[in-house]
């Protein structure tokens, strides 16, 4: 598939915050102990918050170690690719805050429990769509 | 969507490799500046790389002067969720290296030139499916 350059096209700040409210799965990127990291995740978007749980292990301490990072969601289909990434600070949620935040329709893949809330607050974010062509 | 835990299964090193095979579009993480940073990036295998073409830019540059980067690959059905993480070292291709791997069938979201060809050299790969049920 090739999009020609003008088939690309950059989203405008509410445009991608729209299509990441559409989106569950993403993919966080972290810093731990000087290595870059990246797994997926699934998440919701509250406010201009990317919110993800997680249980403790290396990406929360990763992201506790070093608030750092960045998110990146896409989806294609036959005639359409679209991103969007995001970079900011994540932070662990406590008390009513995390609470608040467990009540959000984020799905897992996996049954154990997820009982930490990270929120990221997003500084920057910038996506765009390209028409594909076969 | 939820896996029960025995719904998870750790791909061995040569079924992580066989699915990466079957897929065509990554998200890579790499550092820049001090910063983490994610994109979707076309790729293609070849032996134990990972091998992605791109221009001139912030990519580029942040591989070639911080070559630890990491590599997703997912594929989520109606019943299945799949992801393979890999981390390694990241070069710049050049001479006839880099032109045996131009013509790795990378299919490209963009028409403009991407002259530049990386090699992801891996060092780690882990990957793990999950049942969903909805």
């Amino acid at each position: 598939m090739i999009a020609t350059d003008d088939a690309v096209v950059a989203l405008a700040e509410e445009p991608a915050w729209d299509f990441l409210r559409t989106q569950r799965l993403g993919r966080l990127a972290y810093h731990l102990l000087g290595e870059v990291h990246v797994v997926p995740v699934n998440f919701a978007v509250r406010g201009r918050q990317i919110v993800f749980r997680t249980a403790p292990g290396s990406k929360l301490l990763g992201v506790v170690m070093h608030d750092d990072v960045a998110f990146e969601v896409d989806e294609v289909d036959q005639t359409r690719a679209t991103s969007v990434v995001v970079r900011g600070s994540a932070r662990l949620l406590a008390d009513r805050e995390a609470d608040a935040a467990r009540e959000l329709p984020i799905q897992s893949w996996v049954a154990t429990d997820k009982d930490e809330v990270v929120a990221i607050e997003v500084t920057q974010i910038s996506g765009r769509t390209f028409r594909l062509v076969r």
